[in-house]
């Protein structure tokens, strides 16, 4: 019966003595004059099977002879051996060869760094630690999805092509079907031509057109590519992820910081269980200490602190400051590393300066601050963003005013104060930085399949 | 306590009696001189909940000028009315109105158009037929990442911005952040000083790079946004919509139908679960017989019939076609639409001439045909095309270059033949024709919360 290398390791006892047959590839194999060992794997599992097989195989010359990664068909015994190593192994009864790896194949030994992976990204993912990193980036999405499903909120998807640029200051990608060289040629630019008649560009998020849905639903919550065309070359920077945008209608500052706290639990825990090897894996190779510091994650109540008191924290801590902490200003990296570590966990800064948040956020009594939240994390720092949104019709309008931002692009959104406002809140996550989070993978262009940065669109 | 529509609905029986709190919007208000009532709902269910009031309140008279869509905060006492037209009501002991809605809410009374809730695209999820139609989306959608996650698939987020356009042939929309005033004004186009140093575009499918990740993992699928330039206003397009592309190694073209098919029932059987309120309101005033339709194909049998089999019955049908049917050729919607009704339910037409399919696709022995399938439904047409790819690097090759392909840029495309190749099958279902065919909804426009087509780029 054919079965997958996850059945084994989930059912051993079932299959002891089975005949059994598998479809894979060879991740090792070695051999002596009578014998051999293949480590077998077909992609369902993190673990490899061990395939033993001897000269007894009508083809034992050509398997002998087998390349790193060749597709195989497998027939033999699954058998038990509590004894060994490895907790069970298949007596091959036949082997045969499908798709040949041929000699250049790049992945053919161990030890390759990351920087040569990318450039072989259609074949990382054959790699320990890619194949760890892109099923847990499975298994993360899937949990999400399952966290607000399970909780009552409607999934939207809003628009990726979009005329609004969001946050009032998005660095966006242009989309267009004008031809270029015709522009270049007429030697002016009619977007009257172009696709949708008029300049438009990608997202940079969701969150508007969230709001009018959770202003349907109650509770609504996005999951989608977002764009950001910022010449940036960190680690921290594509210009192409994936964010997830909850807004919550009826719902306050307070609120929204407990669906953050909650939400980043179930990932965590959902993680730890289904993809037990390969945390395993990460924690042994990537970050030593990672499901140590997850697991204190989900022990720890997350601490709630206003930016004033953070940087009451920052002046009066005996660090020499590469930035000076000071009131009505942004924090730096290295503020985020020590609030973190001061409180031993996540800590949720909340009640922003307004100059350095955006327009939408729900203005305090105090004139200056507004009611935004940052949640940060040990050894990541941001892991999302949110606030309560302003509700008040004249309010919202005129910090937009005072901003200089044109309003009537916008009356939508305006609109939503108008026809049945209500106190209401929502936050951002970064897909990709939960990943990293959630690996210790420290650059970003390791946590997502084929990335995009500056000079690089590859695949 | 604080409660939902939908956990009273659910729930009713623990809540008789109850003093409860709720917070949400009025759907229409009536009123006589000493009482009146309110149908109100939160978003968390179809159905609305009716709030009894009168005289009694201190705010009696403002309660009942209280404008459509207002948003408001009810106490009362959750009342079970068994001999009523409702099964229940919730007799307030206090309502408090939040957020006014003004005078112009444009969504005042029922029977507005399609086209007129169109324009109004951020209200229009608050009308019965959107917010059904929105919700089944939402459910829909998690059903299908439930049916793959649960049989061992990981979920892969193939890039949206890339070089190359996967079918041979897609109109794509152009990405770039050149200045386009600039490039009219230098009179030339610097692809150098682009973003990513080169012409890209919005992709049109993840299906390459999501073999690779099959190469990896066995089965993956992806579930993301594409894009498609194309210059066609009708009810069946639009320029951005959303893709699932499952690719699954060690599958033929016979394992992928069965996959197809399963899938497909697993949704319909979700969604006729999770959705009943929804999709009994749709059966009964969008589509007749919607239910039993989806019914019944729950419990069919899909039909398998070659192409060319297909066009003999056709040709022997006695029906006076627009279109001809001929052999070699590509079928007309009449001709979908009576092999659907021919077999009564659901047919996967399967080995289609080569010509008039991607160069991707297994050669057929025969030297004609590929091992495409394409997926008939009733009612809908074509719901999700598939094929077997061609694992062989030689014929993959040769494919290409007959049609006159550039082999250069995909290499990596073609080394997953040279490197483990397998016989391996996919699918793509454009979810959005998914969703027309489960709500019966007729205008793609109106399925998608923000539709973008030509000239039409709103919100």
């Amino acid at each position: 019966m054919l079965v997958d290398v996850k059945n084994l390791y989930k059912n051993s006892d079932k299959y002891a003595n089975a005949e059994v047959e598998l479809k894979g590839w060879v991740k090792t194999a070695r051999d002596s004059k009578t014998f051999g060992f293949i480590e077998f794997n077909d992609g369902s599992f993190f673990r490899n099977i061990q395939i033993v097989y001897d000269d007894t195989l009508s083809n034992f010359e050509e398997i002998t002879k087998v390349t790193i990664y060749s597709s195989i068909e497998v027939k033999g015994k699954f058998i038990l051996t509590p004894e060994a190593k490895q907790p069970f192994e298949i007596k091959a009864t036949s082997i045969s060869i499908f798709g040949k790896s041929e000699s250049d194949y790049p992945l053919q030994k161990k030890g390759h760094s990351v920087e040569f992976l990318r450039e072989q990204a259609y074949l990382r993912p054959r790699t320990n630690l890619f194949n760890a990193v892109f099923r847990v980036r499975s298994v993360a999405a899937m949990a999400i999805h399952e966290y607000f499903q399970d909780r009552g909120y409607v999934y939207v998807h809003t628009p990726l092509i979009t005329s609004n640029d969001g946050e009032g200051a998005g660095e966006m990608f242009q989309v267009t079907t004008l031809d270029l060289d015709k522009v270049a040629s007429l030697g002016k630019v009619q977007y009257e031509n172009d696709f949708f008649g008029k300049k438009v560009g990608l997202t940079v998020t969701g969150q508007l057109e969230g709001e009018t849905f959770a202003h349907a639903f109650g509770k609504i919550y996005t999951f989608g590519p977002s764009f950001r065309a910022e010449n940036s070359n960190t680690k921290t920077h594509v210009s192409e992820f994936w964010m997830i945008e909850p807004e919550i209608a009826f719902c306050d500052l307070e609120g929204v910081m407990d669906v953050e706290e909650d939400m980043l639990k179930y990932i965590v825990k959902t993680v730890l269980e289904k993809c037990r090897e390969e945390m395993e894996f990460l924690d042994k190779f990537v970050s030593n200490g990672l499901i140590e510091k997850l697991e204190k994650l989900l022990n720890s109540k997350f601490t709630r602190i206003s930016h004033e008191d953070v940087i009451t924290i920052l002046k009066e801590a005996k660090v020499d400051w590469e930035f000076k902490p000071e009131y009505g200003e942004d924090i730096a990296k290295e503020h985020e590393k020590y609030i973190t570590e001061h409180f031993n966990g996540p800590v949720f800064i909340t009640n922003w300066p307004k100059d350095i948040k955006a327009f939408y956020m729900k203005q305090n009594s105090d004139g200056k601050t507004v009611a935004a939240v940052d949640l940060e994390v040990p050894g990541a720092g941001e892991l999302m963003g949110g606030s309560q949104r302003e509700e008040n019709y004249d309010k919202l309008i005129s910090r937009m005013k005072e901003l200089g931002m044109r309003t009537e692009e916008l009356d939508w959104y305006l609109n939503l104060r108008r026809y049945g406002t209500t106190i209401h809140s929502g936050f951002g996550m970064g897909f990709e930085r939960l990943i990293m989070y959630l690996t210790g993978v420290e650059n970003i262009r390791d946590v997502i399949p084929y990335p995009r940065t500056p000079g690089n669109c590859e695949f």
